[in-house]
């Protein structure tokens, strides 16, 4: 192995709270990606930096290390602004679907890479593979020549972009080491920045259904981002973003992209929308298409209006191999088999509607994975009919259920039971943009 | 792999620094040595374990895990009590050489098994390969055999005995996880229980030259010990001890064998002997050979004084393959072949001699291992004319230094020439036996 640092002492200094120098971050995130520090090692070193963090000196040669572990996509040749988003995760979190197909008809390249579900949060790459045979898996030329002409792609990461972040994140994932605010954003930051981009939105949520529960470790984890960004040159505004109840009425996947496309016809639900509006205007005030908020309000809505952010969306999938049919024909986007009803156990106002119950719920019907291998059914899912703040009758439905297996069904009833609270009084809900960063 | 715990909510949970309980301490040890949790999982837990600790509650189990991770010794049919010493590492601590036989000619049997130099230390095993033929890997039967026919063996570990430890060892040794109390501990006192003992006396080193700097970390260390004893039902006493200038005059491997014959004549440096003597008498009272402390320094002076010392370890250096002439003829051990005198820069007294300074440069002479997998050399080392208190004249040897290599000479120059200070005054110096312990 490479002896120009020992790693021995690298992680010693760490554990005891000490900082690590840019050259040896760098020489440690090479040397692991190229097998000389091995997994024991990078393992213990992980579990260093979880518990005694990185400072910002630390996190950006980290971050950068990471970025340039593999090739980076160049898009230079493309003139428009290249602008991405980002969220990190949610329940019922569709927004880049009817998002990026809006900001690509205001003149902004969107360059998309998304990730699959993870956790009890869905991924819009196994949303998108519900629409009949649509490929999220696009090799590095293909996923150019797609942006180059429609200002528009939404795929996966190419795994030649920064596989050091794709190992590094395996090995967190087996070792206890996820939930840290500087690991999270340095892998975040790393797989964004290799994209090329001009500027990026993040949206990171916060609540129940999110992985950063509390507002101030939201907040923490979206200066941690938008620092990365500005130590890389790249513009980063970041929005908190409510998950403490699903985001729109679906969870799941067919019924995701059915609830996308209701967006994009100017339908569908308010927070869905809005959220999509919100994030909308901060993509294209970022690429530089306005510098007025209410003009790039008034050009989103014209997007959907038209219906060219609704024809954007269709060139799309059918340029990736998908059934552009699916936007005039919903049956192509399979739901059921079965159904079932949850009923409201009293009469009263919701209060809660708890995004990581439904979440967990529907990854258990089976649209969602509970190991990396499992296979996604996109017909299943969660439909709900009452959010926070609506009346609701004793016996009335508060969400129909897809379901295909009885026996999951069963096993979840118990968790969607649970998930609604019903109180007597009207209560306030809490906002749905709750800050903003950068 | 075994499910019967969640490894990884088991890593998460001592993370975030809470308690794992006695079965899944037990479920983490067993797993890991038949294989089924892997390294680098392992090595994530270890750095949690060092950072957040192990409590008494833990500590237990986990040791008592690992003891029983291999075979045990069964001494059992030895009807004389079985007491062994075991040092926390040195710089010239050839104590268990002399001691060893000294109490075996008291009526209690000493089944030793001892280390190899580790780092700026001796180890035992390498200075007992310096008498011609000496063989220290027995196995568990001729150990067995041996300590029944003499009263005392010398030998390494057996590969049967604790094999978690060695494994857990290995992977402290490469993830930055070595310095860790509890850690230290539990890989102590799993190798030691697992010798079928009747009582325990360790020598916990306190100074630069031991791996505790300082006497409360010892203290800690000697107490972590003494509670596990007790937990396993055997009786353990520690004494914290200097190690801030080397044991004795002889730093080497086959000087030091030399000089611990002295001690068995009745000659050599009194700190040899005096701490023996304190060693010896807590392993004759642990063994209930005496209750009394005088009675046991006579019966300990007696096995000295008498020769049968010298004629126990003679018959037992002949029953483990070594050449017992060694005991008259000192020629068979070998030292040099080139001799060297650092000669003191000033007239007054010595008032430091540093064992960690002096320890390093035996080491790099070739006395010890700089990677496990360098060879040792008997012959070279440095013997002390001078340590703390002692009056000096300007040019007077401080040192001879036996080497074999003229460019290691070299390298070690600097490090001998700091490692002795001259004072003007005499200072007092400190106690040989610093505290005890149990």
């Amino acid at each position: 192995m490479s002896s120009r640092f020992s790693i021995g002492e690298l992680i010693e200094r760490k554990r005891d709270g000490g900082s690590l120098s840019p050259d040896e971050l760098r020489w440690i995130v090479g040397a692991y990606a190229e097998g000389a520090i091995p997994d024991y090692q990078m393992a213990a070193l992980l579990m260093a930096l979880y518990i005694r963090g990185l400072d910002s000196a630390e996190l950006i040669p980290w971050t950068e290390a990471i970025l340039h572990s593999g090739e980076l996509l160049d898009l230079s040749h493309i003139d428009a602004p290249k602008i991405d988003k980002h969220s990190t995760g949610g329940v019922g979190d569709k927004i880049s679907i009817a998002l990026a197909p809006m900001v690509a008809t205001c003149g902004v390249a969107v360059p998309m890479m998304s990730g699959r579900g993870l956790g009890h949060t869905g991924g819009t790459l196994d949303k998108l593979e519900s629409i009949p045979g649509f490929r999220t898996r696009l090799e590095p030329r293909e996923f150019t020549r797609i942006v180059e002409r429609h200002g528009l792609v939404l795929a996966g990461q190419s795994e030649t972009l920064v596989p050091a972040d794709r190992m590094l994140y395996a090995l967190r994932d087996a070792t206890g080491t996820v939930s840290s605010v500087p690991l999270i954003a340095s892998s975040i930051m790393s797989k964004k920045l290799a994209e090329d981009l001009d500027g990026l939105v993040l949206d990171v949520k916060v609540g129940s259904g999110a992985f950063m529960a509390n507002e101030a470790a939201a907040r923490q984890l979206a200066e941690t981002m938008v620092e990365l960004g500005a130590g890389h040159g790249t513009p980063v505004r970041a929005l908190l973003t409510d998950m403490d109840q699903p985001l729109g009425l679906a969870v799941g996947n067919a019924n995701e992209i059915a609830e996308s496309l209701d967006v994009l016809t100017g339908e569908g639900p308010d927070d869905v929308r809005d959220l999509a509006l919100h994030l909308g205007i901060e993509m294209l005030l970022l690429g530089g298409v306005t510098t007025d908020r209410d003009e790039a309000r008034r050009l989103l809505e014209e997007a959907i209006g038209s219906g060219r952010a609704l024809a954007k969306l269709a060139a799309v999938i059918e340029a990736q191999g998908g059934d552009p049919r699916v936007i005039e024909d919903r049956s192509l986007l399979v739901q059921g088999p079965n159904w079932y009803e949850v009923a409201s156990p009293r009469a009263g106002f919701v209060s809660a509607c708890d995004a990581r119950d439904i979440g967990v719920a529907s990854v258990r019907l089976g649209a969602g994975r509970s190991r990396k291998e499992d296979p996604i059914d996109p017909a299943v899912g969660i439909t709900i009919l009452a959010k926070r703040g609506a009346p609701v009758e004793k016996g009335q439905p508060l969400a129909r259920v897809a379901y295909r297996d009885a026996d999951r069904l069963e096993a979840v009833l118990p968790l969607l039971e649970r998930a609604w609270s019903i109180a007597e009084e009207l209560s306030e809900s809490p906002p749905l943009v709750i800050g903003r960063v950068g």
